[in-house]
């Protein structure tokens, strides 16, 4: 390859295996070795493995073993103490299944563990476990992180915030509406609204009022008020911008106008997700675009930040990280790239007189390669 | 939404924007707010800041940044002591370039940090900067790892391996010139190699030594032997056999067969580039499905694990990370998702007789989009 201009020509391509994992593969096609017919190699990577641990929802078990075994990852569960029977159920279940299901797999591929003490080891294992995933309160997150080396995928709070901007409609129960939505439909989520941010101009002429009112008729205990809120419309204050209430309590706070309330959203919370209600698409798409939170709404319930709801089949967490998965993180969010390449003998050689190219191309045909990953078994 | 089956479609689409970041869209597309027309939003997310420290390389300093400008990321650039002042001349080159394209970017986009003091505080910054990709020794990694919060990207060392097969046609001389590639193209690179396993049955018949003396003859300055092949070739034995050379220097060593070697290498590797060589696919197939490593060859010298090569344009870095990007990271390990939606007033209240669907749909059009992000500037 030495000397003359020559052509290398390499074919990358990601492809979905029948085990659900992507893989990244590179062909380096040489003119000399040309492709003969497309093929697609069976993908056999040994799976990395997770440590999820979660608190008292013992439904977090199944949906969390549903997507592990979908993305063929292993994985060490770690429930809550107060769910230790259910968990142990659900469990036992799960362990069934794949038996029953793929006995040569065995039902060592789900582990649980129960006290507490065994996380702090396993939380050691940088070389053996490949992501932590905790879900639960900001106590537990922060626990995790410093106590490992290992990744840690997830978020500390969910602080969501709705914005009521000057545009939209004077319309105090259909706010009312989405807001209520937002806190009540269950108000432990971490994707449930803390802040509700009312432009000032939206907030005159009784509608500040109209709408406190309104939430509380809905069913919010409390409406705790920020500084401005506090003073102008007579609510009790809030002990901090910055609070997870998990309850059917909420901070509401005016702002003067919609780069106000970006402002506040970036000070105060915390990446999650936010919403703005509008009627102005100008005013939508700058908040869309303004907000630097996993998950951005225009004219709906923050509540819609979910898995299931985005079609994920299920998630593992939601994840405020800026690296890896942001957002809901589903079977996607617990794969991993591993570029392949076939070669026919090429050396870099300081690349001289090589030209490289990069183009979709279909893979050549690698004859007997099912046989090699059998092989393999 | 209550009562009544309703359908509501939830449209997700992963947009690449003028700025190179990668936007995941998500409209929810209820019956009664039909789409008028397909639309397009302009992206204009606030950049995450990276942090990349590197050695002696100050050729990295370019490549790094332009990575960073592709990808709409801030940059804090630490740069090794010996090459200071070619960094600092760099340095003014791509701030100067910015000035004068974008003015109002303004040069601070990309800092240039000189002290090593300086990189204790930064590593404090957990709530500033998004990543670290730390570029050099296993000692810089480690010491970076332990010393922040803030995820790192990257890899400790690079120990790859290319191992000799017992299906490797019975040339030595095509053997010695892959290896001797992959050593001595730049022996300091990470993706250098540094161990040789070879096949019990194609080293039999005085190929072993002879591929010992054609390593030698092309340039290899020590051929160390682990405990097998020390014996069977009379090499020095090697110290260890995980050790990165960095210089014309390896380890060779016999193994019984494929499976051996593929057991070896998840013993001693580093996750990073390893490499088979031999003419039987079926091998090719178990070594490339078998080998847990960021990049994977067969008949390929290891030193093609480079982002240049593999058409990323230039890479920030390798990756050996189980989670985000792993191999070579060029522009697209550096973005993050969001997921954006557009609704018309839709409410969660426990998902009752609602249906999702999940489908790609055009977007809905958002008039007044570009104008909104324009106001928001």
């Amino acid at each position: 390859m030495e000397g003359g201009e020559e052509e290398v020509c390499v074919c990358a391509r990601r492809e979905k295996e029948r085990d659900g994992r992507e893989r990244e593969t590179l062909d380096l096609i040489h003119p000399s070795h040309p492709p003969s017919s497309p093929s697609h190699s069976p993908s056999l990577h040994s799976a990395g493995v997770l440590l999820i641990i979660f608190e008292s929802r013992p439904d977090a078990l199944p949906q969390i073993a549903a997507l592990a075994i979908r993305s063929g990852n292993g994985l060490i569960l770690k429930g809550g103490k107060e769910a230790a029977r259910s968990c142990a159920a659900l469990h036992a279940v799960v362990c069934d299944a794949i038996s029953s299901v793929a006995p040569s797999v065995g039902p060592g591929l789900i582990s649980l563990v129960t006290s507490r003490a065994d996380v702090g080891e396993l939380l050691k294992l940088d070389d053996v476990i490949d992501l932590v995933i905790p879900r639960g309160g900001n106590a537990l997150v922060r626990a995790v992180s410093e106590a490992t080396r290992i990744p840690v995928l997830g978020h500390a709070d969910g602080v969501c915030h709705m914005f009521v901007d000057a545009g939209a409609a004077h319309d105090v129960p259909a706010a009312v509406r989405l807001i209520a939505d937002a806190k009540l439909d269950y108000p432990a989520a971490c994707n449930a609204v803390e802040t509700v941010l009312v432009s000032s101009a939206w907030a005159a002429g009784g509608r500040g009022e109209a709408l406190v009112a309104g939430l509380r008729a809905a069913g919010v205990e409390s409406v705790f008020g920020g500084p401005a809120a506090a003073a102008a419309l007579g609510l009790p204050p809030a002990a901090d911008l910055h609070t997870e209430y998990g309850c059917a309590a909420l901070t509401l706070e005016l702002v003067p106008d919609l780069p106000a309330a970006i402002h506040h959203i970036h000070e105060h919370g915390s990446g999650h997700t936010e919403a703005i209600i509008t009627a102005d698409p100008a005013a939508a798409a700058a908040f869309l675009n303004g907000v630097d939170s996993a998950c951005v709404f225009a004219n709906a319930s923050t509540r819609f930040a979910d898995g299931f709801r985005f079609g994920l089949g299920a998630e593992v967490g939601i994840s405020t990280a800026r690296i890896h998965a942001r957002g809901p993180v589903g079977v996607e969010g617990l794969l991993t790239a591993k570029w392949v390449m076939r070669g026919g003998g090429q050396v870099v050689a300081g690349d001289g007189g090589v030209t490289y190219t990069h183009r979709a191309l279909p893979l050549p045909a690698a004859a007997g390669e099912g046989g090699g990953a059998g092989a393999e078994e």
